[in-house]
Protein backbone atom coordinates (compact mmCIF):
# COMPACT_ATOMS: atom_id res chain seq x y z
CA UNK A 1 0.00 0.00 0.00
CA UNK A 2 2.05 2.73 -1.28
CA UNK A 3 2.36 6.63 0.40
CA UNK A 4 1.35 9.15 -1.90
CA UNK A 5 1.40 13.10 -1.17
CA UNK A 6 0.36 16.48 -2.73
CA UNK A 7 2.45 19.14 -3.94
CA UNK A 8 2.47 22.36 -5.71
CA UNK A 9 2.32 21.98 -9.80
CA UNK A 10 4.65 25.05 -9.59
CA UNK A 11 5.57 26.54 -6.32
CA UNK A 12 5.28 30.15 -5.84
CA UNK A 13 8.23 30.11 -4.36
CA UNK A 14 9.72 28.61 -7.65
CA UNK A 15 11.94 25.53 -5.50
CA UNK A 16 13.24 27.68 -2.61
CA UNK A 17 11.70 24.39 -0.53
CA UNK A 18 9.54 26.73 1.66
CA UNK A 19 6.43 24.71 0.03
CA UNK A 20 5.25 22.62 2.94
CA UNK A 21 5.64 19.30 0.96
CA UNK A 22 9.25 19.73 1.68
CA UNK A 23 8.95 18.91 4.97
CA UNK A 24 7.18 16.23 4.41
CA UNK A 25 9.63 14.68 1.89
CA UNK A 26 11.86 15.01 4.66
CA UNK A 27 9.88 13.36 7.30
CA UNK A 28 9.58 10.67 4.39
CA UNK A 29 13.23 10.61 3.52
CA UNK A 30 14.22 10.40 7.47
CA UNK A 31 12.42 7.46 7.90
CA UNK A 32 13.15 5.45 4.24
CA UNK A 33 9.91 5.19 3.10
CA UNK A 34 9.05 5.12 -0.52
CA UNK A 35 6.38 7.67 -1.95
CA UNK A 36 4.93 9.18 -4.64
CA UNK A 37 3.70 12.57 -5.33
CA UNK A 38 0.56 13.84 -7.50
CA UNK A 39 1.14 17.69 -8.60
CA UNK A 40 -2.25 19.41 -8.12
CA UNK A 41 -2.81 23.48 -10.21
CA UNK A 42 -3.77 26.04 -8.52
CA UNK A 43 -6.92 25.65 -9.89
CA UNK A 44 -7.66 21.40 -8.70
CA UNK A 45 -6.64 22.35 -5.09
CA UNK A 46 -10.01 24.11 -5.09
CA UNK A 47 -11.74 22.03 -6.85
CA UNK A 48 -13.95 19.47 -4.88
CA UNK A 49 -11.90 16.16 -5.20
CA UNK A 50 -8.73 17.99 -3.55
CA UNK A 51 -11.44 19.57 -0.82
CA UNK A 52 -12.31 16.22 -0.16
CA UNK A 53 -8.56 15.46 0.67
CA UNK A 54 -8.04 18.95 2.77
CA UNK A 55 -11.24 21.31 3.59
CA UNK A 56 -8.56 24.27 3.43
CA UNK A 57 -7.69 23.39 -0.26
CA UNK A 58 -4.10 22.78 0.44
CA UNK A 59 -0.88 20.83 0.15
CA UNK A 60 0.65 18.59 0.98
CA UNK A 61 -1.49 15.65 1.66
CA UNK A 62 -0.90 12.19 2.76
CA UNK A 63 -2.70 9.00 1.55
CA UNK A 64 -1.63 5.63 2.66
CA UNK A 65 -4.75 2.83 1.97
CA UNK A 66 -7.80 4.25 3.32
CA UNK A 67 -5.94 6.75 5.59
CA UNK A 68 -6.20 10.44 4.42
CA UNK A 69 -4.29 13.18 6.12
CA UNK A 70 -3.74 17.08 5.50
CA UNK A 71 -1.65 19.42 7.97
CA UNK A 72 2.17 18.93 8.17
CA UNK A 73 2.29 18.60 11.67
CA UNK A 74 0.11 15.58 11.59
CA UNK A 75 1.61 13.76 8.77
CA UNK A 76 5.06 14.21 10.20
CA UNK A 77 3.60 12.92 13.37
CA UNK A 78 1.92 10.06 11.62
CA UNK A 79 5.40 8.84 10.02
CA UNK A 80 7.49 9.74 13.39
CA UNK A 81 5.19 7.15 15.58
CA UNK A 82 5.22 4.19 12.47
CA UNK A 83 8.71 4.64 11.74
CA UNK A 84 12.02 5.02 13.57
CA UNK A 85 13.80 7.65 12.86
CA UNK A 86 12.02 10.78 14.10
CA UNK A 87 11.08 10.04 17.87
CA UNK A 88 13.13 9.18 20.78
CA UNK A 89 12.16 5.58 22.58
CA UNK A 90 12.61 7.31 26.03
CA UNK A 91 8.65 8.20 26.56
CA UNK A 92 9.15 11.64 28.48
CA UNK A 93 11.99 12.39 25.58
CA UNK A 94 9.57 11.53 22.81
CA UNK A 95 6.69 13.75 24.74
CA UNK A 96 9.31 16.76 24.46
CA UNK A 97 9.70 16.10 21.02
CA UNK A 98 6.35 16.23 19.83
CA UNK A 99 6.14 19.58 22.15
CA UNK A 100 8.68 21.38 19.94
CA UNK A 101 6.82 20.02 16.86
CA UNK A 102 3.69 22.07 18.09
CA UNK A 103 6.25 24.56 19.31
CA UNK A 104 7.37 25.48 16.00
CA UNK A 105 3.52 25.49 14.57
CA UNK A 106 1.81 27.38 16.79
CA UNK A 107 4.17 29.42 18.87
CA UNK A 108 6.81 30.14 16.05
CA UNK A 109 5.20 29.87 13.00
CA UNK A 110 2.57 31.91 13.07
CA UNK A 111 4.24 35.66 13.62
CA UNK A 112 6.36 34.40 10.74
CA UNK A 113 3.31 33.72 8.99
CA UNK A 114 2.17 37.55 9.90
CA UNK A 115 5.56 38.46 7.77
CA UNK A 116 4.35 36.53 4.61
CA UNK A 117 0.78 38.36 4.94
CA UNK A 118 2.51 41.74 5.35
CA UNK A 119 5.01 41.48 2.95
CA UNK A 120 2.79 39.73 0.27
CA UNK A 121 -0.47 39.79 0.54
CA UNK A 122 -0.56 43.33 2.24
CA UNK A 123 2.01 44.57 0.54
CA UNK A 124 -0.18 46.95 -1.77
CA UNK A 125 -2.36 48.66 1.39
CA UNK A 126 -1.37 51.61 2.36
CA UNK A 127 -0.14 50.75 6.01
CA UNK A 128 2.34 48.02 4.80
CA UNK A 129 5.56 49.93 5.06
CA UNK A 130 4.52 51.09 8.12
CA UNK A 131 3.73 48.04 9.58
CA UNK A 132 6.24 45.90 9.06
CA UNK A 133 9.09 46.76 11.81
CA UNK A 134 6.05 45.48 14.32
CA UNK A 135 5.79 42.41 12.85
CA UNK A 136 9.85 41.87 12.42
CA UNK A 137 9.48 42.76 16.00
CA UNK A 138 7.12 39.98 17.25
CA UNK A 139 9.61 37.44 15.17
CA UNK A 140 13.12 39.03 17.26
CA UNK A 141 11.29 38.48 20.36
CA UNK A 142 10.28 34.99 20.17
CA UNK A 143 13.51 33.95 17.83
CA UNK A 144 15.41 35.81 21.24
CA UNK A 145 13.38 33.30 23.46
CA UNK A 146 14.11 30.50 21.48
CA UNK A 147 17.86 31.02 21.02
CA UNK A 148 17.82 30.90 24.30
CA UNK A 149 17.05 27.64 25.12
CA UNK A 150 19.03 25.98 22.14
CA UNK A 151 21.89 27.81 23.97
CA UNK A 152 25.15 26.30 21.91
CA UNK A 153 23.18 22.57 21.71
CA UNK A 154 23.00 20.77 18.59
CA UNK A 155 19.61 20.03 18.53
CA UNK A 156 16.46 21.39 20.93
CA UNK A 157 15.85 18.09 23.01
CA UNK A 158 19.17 15.68 22.97
CA UNK A 159 19.13 14.14 19.40
CA UNK A 160 17.66 15.25 16.56
CA UNK A 161 13.83 14.40 16.09
CA UNK A 162 10.22 15.68 14.63
CA UNK A 163 10.24 18.68 16.83
CA UNK A 164 13.67 19.96 15.13
CA UNK A 165 12.26 18.85 11.63
CA UNK A 166 9.57 20.79 11.53
CA UNK A 167 10.95 23.85 13.98
CA UNK A 168 13.86 24.45 10.62
CA UNK A 169 11.68 23.84 8.41
CA UNK A 170 9.59 26.77 9.97
CA UNK A 171 12.75 29.27 10.88
CA UNK A 172 14.12 28.69 7.25
CA UNK A 173 10.69 30.52 6.01
CA UNK A 174 12.84 33.50 7.29
CA UNK A 175 16.00 33.19 5.47
CA UNK A 176 14.83 35.16 2.66
CA UNK A 177 14.03 37.93 5.14
CA UNK A 178 17.16 38.58 6.56
CA UNK A 179 16.15 37.82 10.59
CA UNK A 180 17.32 34.44 10.81
CA UNK A 181 20.96 36.10 10.41
CA UNK A 182 20.62 37.83 12.80
CA UNK A 183 20.36 34.98 15.54
CA UNK A 184 23.65 33.00 14.29
CA UNK A 185 22.92 30.00 16.51
CA UNK A 186 19.52 29.57 14.81
CA UNK A 187 21.58 30.14 11.27
CA UNK A 188 23.74 26.98 12.06
CA UNK A 189 21.05 25.11 13.66
CA UNK A 190 19.06 25.37 10.31
CA UNK A 191 22.11 24.69 8.43
CA UNK A 192 22.37 21.65 10.57
CA UNK A 193 18.91 20.46 9.89
CA UNK A 194 19.57 21.50 5.57
CA UNK A 195 22.74 19.31 6.23
CA UNK A 196 21.24 15.85 6.52
CA UNK A 197 21.29 13.70 3.45
CA UNK A 198 17.60 13.05 4.56
CA UNK A 199 16.67 16.99 3.66
CA UNK A 200 19.25 17.27 0.79
CA UNK A 201 17.14 14.47 -0.98
CA UNK A 202 13.78 16.24 -0.06
CA UNK A 203 14.73 19.72 -1.06
CA UNK A 204 16.42 17.93 -4.33
CA UNK A 205 13.20 16.11 -5.39
CA UNK A 206 11.05 19.30 -5.15
CA UNK A 207 13.34 21.57 -6.61
CA UNK A 208 13.28 18.77 -9.69
CA UNK A 209 9.41 18.91 -10.12
CA UNK A 210 9.82 23.16 -9.94
CA UNK A 211 12.59 23.12 -12.54
CA UNK A 212 11.29 20.67 -15.14
CA UNK A 213 10.08 22.14 -18.32
CA UNK A 214 6.17 22.78 -17.69
CA UNK A 215 4.06 20.26 -18.88
CA UNK A 216 1.03 21.14 -21.21
CA UNK A 217 -1.73 18.64 -19.54
CA UNK B 1 3.08 11.40 41.32
CA UNK B 2 0.65 14.14 40.98
CA UNK B 3 -0.33 16.82 37.86
CA UNK B 4 0.53 19.82 38.21
CA UNK B 5 -0.23 22.69 35.85
CA UNK B 6 0.37 26.63 35.64
CA UNK B 7 -2.34 29.39 35.25
CA UNK B 8 -2.17 33.43 35.40
CA UNK B 9 -3.17 34.61 38.94
CA UNK B 10 -5.15 36.97 37.29
CA UNK B 11 -6.02 36.25 33.37
CA UNK B 12 -6.53 39.17 31.40
CA UNK B 13 -10.16 38.00 30.34
CA UNK B 14 -11.10 37.82 33.97
CA UNK B 15 -12.33 34.65 33.63
CA UNK B 16 -14.05 33.97 30.78
CA UNK B 17 -12.26 30.85 29.65
CA UNK B 18 -9.98 31.92 26.78
CA UNK B 19 -6.52 31.41 28.76
CA UNK B 20 -5.08 28.62 27.39
CA UNK B 21 -5.01 26.79 30.80
CA UNK B 22 -8.67 25.72 29.73
CA UNK B 23 -7.58 23.68 27.31
CA UNK B 24 -5.40 21.89 29.49
CA UNK B 25 -7.75 21.70 32.40
CA UNK B 26 -10.65 20.94 29.64
CA UNK B 27 -8.84 17.73 28.65
CA UNK B 28 -7.76 16.89 32.55
CA UNK B 29 -11.23 16.76 33.14
CA UNK B 30 -12.70 14.23 30.03
CA UNK B 31 -9.88 12.01 30.81
CA UNK B 32 -10.70 12.12 34.89
CA UNK B 33 -7.10 13.04 35.98
CA UNK B 34 -6.84 15.24 39.18
CA UNK B 35 -4.33 17.94 38.99
CA UNK B 36 -3.46 20.88 41.20
CA UNK B 37 -2.72 24.71 39.76
CA UNK B 38 0.21 26.97 40.22
CA UNK B 39 -0.67 30.44 39.99
CA UNK B 40 1.90 32.39 38.16
CA UNK B 41 1.59 36.76 37.83
CA UNK B 42 3.04 37.81 35.00
CA UNK B 43 6.35 38.95 36.28
CA UNK B 44 7.15 35.71 37.34
CA UNK B 45 6.33 33.95 34.27
CA UNK B 46 9.54 35.92 32.51
CA UNK B 47 11.64 34.81 35.74
CA UNK B 48 14.29 31.74 35.33
CA UNK B 49 12.46 29.68 37.19
CA UNK B 50 9.13 29.48 34.88
CA UNK B 51 11.46 29.81 31.66
CA UNK B 52 13.17 26.39 32.57
CA UNK B 53 9.80 24.87 32.53
CA UNK B 54 8.18 27.05 29.61
CA UNK B 55 11.08 28.97 27.17
CA UNK B 56 8.60 31.73 25.45
CA UNK B 57 7.08 32.79 29.03
CA UNK B 58 3.73 31.84 28.11
CA UNK B 59 1.27 29.84 30.65
CA UNK B 60 0.31 26.58 30.92
CA UNK B 61 2.71 24.09 31.74
CA UNK B 62 3.01 20.56 32.45
CA UNK B 63 4.64 18.78 35.38
CA UNK B 64 3.90 15.43 36.43
CA UNK B 65 7.12 13.46 38.06
CA UNK B 66 9.99 14.33 35.74
CA UNK B 67 8.14 15.52 32.93
CA UNK B 68 7.42 18.92 32.25
CA UNK B 69 5.61 20.29 28.81
CA UNK B 70 4.32 22.99 27.33
CA UNK B 71 1.88 23.99 24.58
CA UNK B 72 -1.59 23.15 24.77
CA UNK B 73 -1.63 20.98 21.71
CA UNK B 74 1.29 19.13 23.40
CA UNK B 75 -0.05 18.77 26.87
CA UNK B 76 -3.67 17.67 25.41
CA UNK B 77 -1.75 14.92 23.06
CA UNK B 78 0.13 13.67 25.98
CA UNK B 79 -3.48 13.00 28.22
CA UNK B 80 -5.17 12.08 25.17
CA UNK B 81 -2.41 9.28 24.33
CA UNK B 82 -1.95 7.90 28.52
CA UNK B 83 -6.09 8.07 29.32
CA UNK B 84 -9.39 7.45 27.41
CA UNK B 85 -11.71 9.82 26.44
CA UNK B 86 -9.95 11.95 23.93
CA UNK B 87 -8.78 9.52 21.22
CA UNK B 88 -10.62 7.12 19.45
CA UNK B 89 -9.15 3.41 19.16
CA UNK B 90 -9.20 2.75 15.42
CA UNK B 91 -5.66 3.54 14.21
CA UNK B 92 -6.90 5.84 11.38
CA UNK B 93 -9.68 7.60 13.58
CA UNK B 94 -6.82 8.66 15.67
CA UNK B 95 -4.61 9.68 13.19
CA UNK B 96 -7.69 12.36 12.10
CA UNK B 97 -8.21 13.26 15.58
CA UNK B 98 -4.61 14.20 15.21
CA UNK B 99 -5.10 15.66 12.20
CA UNK B 100 -7.44 18.21 13.55
CA UNK B 101 -5.73 19.27 16.69
CA UNK B 102 -3.16 20.52 14.35
CA UNK B 103 -5.87 21.89 11.84
CA UNK B 104 -6.96 23.93 14.72
CA UNK B 105 -3.59 25.16 16.01
CA UNK B 106 -1.90 25.45 12.96
CA UNK B 107 -4.67 26.92 10.40
CA UNK B 108 -7.29 28.22 12.67
CA UNK B 109 -5.86 29.83 15.57
CA UNK B 110 -3.09 31.89 13.65
CA UNK B 111 -5.50 34.77 11.87
CA UNK B 112 -7.44 34.34 14.87
CA UNK B 113 -4.44 35.29 17.27
CA UNK B 114 -3.84 38.35 14.59
CA UNK B 115 -7.69 39.34 15.46
CA UNK B 116 -6.37 40.00 18.59
CA UNK B 117 -3.05 41.61 17.51
CA UNK B 118 -4.78 43.94 15.10
CA UNK B 119 -7.86 45.14 17.96
CA UNK B 120 -5.55 44.68 21.45
CA UNK B 121 -1.78 45.05 20.68
CA UNK B 122 -1.70 47.27 17.54
CA UNK B 123 -4.71 49.40 18.57
CA UNK B 124 -3.18 52.80 19.17
CA UNK B 125 -1.25 52.29 15.51
CA UNK B 126 -2.25 54.74 12.86
CA UNK B 127 -3.44 51.40 10.53
CA UNK B 128 -5.65 49.96 13.29
CA UNK B 129 -8.95 50.60 12.12
CA UNK B 130 -8.20 50.63 8.04
CA UNK B 131 -6.38 47.31 8.46
CA UNK B 132 -9.15 45.40 10.37
CA UNK B 133 -11.69 44.10 7.63
CA UNK B 134 -8.65 42.81 5.76
CA UNK B 135 -8.26 40.40 9.65
CA UNK B 136 -11.82 39.76 9.76
CA UNK B 137 -12.27 38.72 5.99
CA UNK B 138 -9.29 35.93 6.49
CA UNK B 139 -11.00 35.02 9.30
CA UNK B 140 -14.19 34.14 7.54
CA UNK B 141 -12.63 32.47 4.57
CA UNK B 142 -11.12 30.11 6.90
CA UNK B 143 -14.45 29.22 9.14
CA UNK B 144 -16.03 29.04 5.54
CA UNK B 145 -14.21 26.03 4.74
CA UNK B 146 -14.50 24.57 8.07
CA UNK B 147 -18.54 25.26 8.53
CA UNK B 148 -17.96 22.92 4.50
CA UNK B 149 -16.42 20.04 6.16
CA UNK B 150 -18.60 20.14 9.75
CA UNK B 151 -21.93 19.76 7.30
CA UNK B 152 -24.76 19.36 10.30
CA UNK B 153 -22.30 16.76 12.00
CA UNK B 154 -22.09 16.70 15.41
CA UNK B 155 -18.12 16.30 15.43
CA UNK B 156 -15.77 16.67 13.07
CA UNK B 157 -15.22 13.43 12.82
CA UNK B 158 -17.12 10.88 14.54
CA UNK B 159 -17.03 11.56 18.06
CA UNK B 160 -15.94 13.94 20.28
CA UNK B 161 -11.81 13.88 20.17
CA UNK B 162 -8.85 16.21 20.98
CA UNK B 163 -9.47 17.36 17.76
CA UNK B 164 -13.20 18.78 18.83
CA UNK B 165 -11.66 20.24 22.06
CA UNK B 166 -9.03 22.06 20.71
CA UNK B 167 -11.17 23.24 17.70
CA UNK B 168 -13.79 24.40 20.07
CA UNK B 169 -11.27 26.16 22.35
CA UNK B 170 -9.90 27.98 19.33
CA UNK B 171 -12.96 29.25 17.72
CA UNK B 172 -14.28 30.10 21.24
CA UNK B 173 -12.11 33.07 21.36
CA UNK B 174 -13.95 34.58 18.50
CA UNK B 175 -16.88 34.68 20.55
CA UNK B 176 -16.77 38.47 21.56
CA UNK B 177 -16.02 39.55 18.24
CA UNK B 178 -19.40 38.58 16.96
CA UNK B 179 -17.64 36.67 14.26
CA UNK B 180 -18.35 33.51 15.66
CA UNK B 181 -22.18 33.92 15.06
CA UNK B 182 -21.94 34.84 11.92
CA UNK B 183 -21.69 30.74 11.18
CA UNK B 184 -24.30 29.27 13.04
CA UNK B 185 -23.01 25.63 12.94
CA UNK B 186 -20.04 26.72 14.02
CA UNK B 187 -21.51 28.23 16.81
CA UNK B 188 -23.78 25.75 17.43
CA UNK B 189 -20.60 23.03 17.89
CA UNK B 190 -19.06 25.38 19.90
CA UNK B 191 -22.16 25.30 21.89
CA UNK B 192 -22.46 21.78 22.25
CA UNK B 193 -18.52 21.71 23.93
CA UNK B 194 -19.13 23.99 26.15
CA UNK B 195 -21.90 22.12 27.19
CA UNK B 196 -19.61 19.08 27.87
CA UNK B 197 -19.60 18.42 31.70
CA UNK B 198 -16.12 18.39 31.56
CA UNK B 199 -15.87 21.73 29.92
CA UNK B 200 -18.20 23.02 32.95
CA UNK B 201 -15.72 21.74 35.19
CA UNK B 202 -12.93 23.53 33.51
CA UNK B 203 -14.42 26.34 32.94
CA UNK B 204 -15.59 26.83 36.63
CA UNK B 205 -12.24 26.14 38.07
CA UNK B 206 -10.59 28.89 35.90
CA UNK B 207 -13.56 31.23 37.09
CA UNK B 208 -13.18 30.59 40.69
CA UNK B 209 -9.51 31.58 40.51
CA UNK B 210 -11.00 34.57 38.37
CA UNK B 211 -13.18 36.19 40.75
CA UNK B 212 -11.39 35.52 44.19
CA UNK B 213 -10.61 38.00 45.99
CA UNK B 214 -6.74 39.05 44.89
CA UNK B 215 -4.32 37.76 47.36
CA UNK B 216 -1.52 39.77 48.94
CA UNK B 217 1.60 37.89 48.33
Amino acid sequence: MGIVITAFERSPDGGKGLARDTRVRWALEETGQPYDVRLVSFQAMKAPAHLALHPFGQIPTYEEGDLALFETGSIVFHLAERHPGLFPTDANARARAITWMFAALNTIEPPILDLSNARVIERDQPWAAERLPVVVERIRARLTQLATRLGDSEWLDGDFSAGDLMMVSVLLRLRPSGILDEFPSLAAYVARGEARPAYQRAFAAQLAINTAPQSKN
